[in-house]
């Protein structure tokens, strides 16, 4: 751990509370078309959705938006009334207004970090979105650099190092995602700590292949890895 | 124009064809609304609606479609059927998949100044659209450096340059909006030159003030702003 000279961070439920909020408007989706079909089958056909939609629409609040939209046309066999498509409008509003709330120790570990280690955000998501909840959060004092990437596979995180003129193993990321922040960054050489959070998106999961990567249960634990 | 060292290039309009696809989409809606609405009035309320939108979803396609839906359900007082939505869903996807067709002389100056400038892309909207736009240009090898903001102000020009580590006289920017390309950056002390596209966002036009600027008709007399 002597190397590291940079720690990236994932900001959606590594910084701050997301996924369940997101999961709160597919809830509520189910709610509205709960005279259609029951939930759990909603869900699935939300789910088969955004998977449809990934390659055209990427990752981010919009594109969520815009698949809840389809699914509920699709589920109704497209007899959904415009009012219902208004309010998944005005709750995909909500959602992209929502509060910012940190996870527990994150407004403690970055001011510990900042001295010894730059700092950046290397997160997915609408561009304007994520740069707006990081200004909300107040943490954009603590990092060098935000990097909004659209996607994070090996060769993403490749043009980041190279970007940033680090080799990968001065690079640790945090992150909730083993798909999205650990493994890729593991493939290149760089170091991986991983932070489960409760609820993970269905399309972050994976099963893991070997451990070579740290896994922590508290942000706060990422000291002790550091060795400081 | 001896001190400059990059050149920026704004891309929709500037590089490629975009604003017309834009309102092709806008016209289908009239078509769609016929029914409810005067073409002219539905075209109002869609500006309002992108406008009142924009603080929330910013630029890009996916706002775009957002806004569109939003306005067919206002238009038609809720009353639009589902089977319209999912039509305007299906012309946005076709929207974000179009080819894309380059600017006459653009595939011809680019690697005239390549050598000389170090090029950039710096342009508004979604992330994931940009990125695939600059693959499918066939544009990516003459640029060193893509940066996709989420607003073109001064404050964000500002940001733009001292990452590239230059000073704003020795930049100069391209683009087809006096209001995001050119006039922010001449306020930093940078140089534009404006190249106008026959159609303009109405969004993006703007009451000329003063006139600290080169203007060209054709991208090819770049060659001559800078003494080449």
């Amino acid at each position: 751990m002597d190397k590291i000279k940079v720690i990236g961070f994932d900001a959606d439920d590594t910084l701050w509370v997301n996924e369940p909020y997101y999961q709160e408007l597919e809830q509520e989706l189910c709610l509205l078309m709960a005279d259609y079909l029951p939930a759990a089958d909603v869900s699935k056909q939300l789910f088969r959705t955004e998977m449809g939609n990934m390659e055209l629409y990427g990752y981010g609040a919009k594109a969520f938006i815009l698949s809840v939209i389809e699914t509920a046309i699709k589920v109704s066999n497209g007899i959904v009334p415009a009012a219902v498509i208004q309010e998944i409008v005005d709750l995909g509003k909500e959602l992209i207004r929502r509060d910012i709330e940190l996870l527990d120790g994150i407004d403690k570990i970055l001011p510990q970090l900042q001295d010894k280690y730059r700092l950046i955000v290397a997160t997915k998501g609408d561009l304007l979105d994520q740069e707006r909840k990081l200004r909300k959060s107040g943490l954009l004092p603590f990092f060098h650099h935000i990097e909004i990437m659209s996607d994070k596979q090996e060769a993403d995180y490749k043009k980041l190092l190279s970007r940033l003129d680090i080799a990968p193993e001065e690079f640790l990321m945090v992150g909730n995602s083993l798909k999205s922040d650990i493994l890729p960054v593991v493939a290149l050489g760089g170091q991986g700590v991983y932070v489960p959070f409760h609820t993970t998106w269905q399309h972050e999961s994976v099963t893991e292949t070997g451990k070579n990567y740290h896994q922590i249960e508290h942000i706060s634990e990422l000291l002790n890895i550091l060795g400081q």
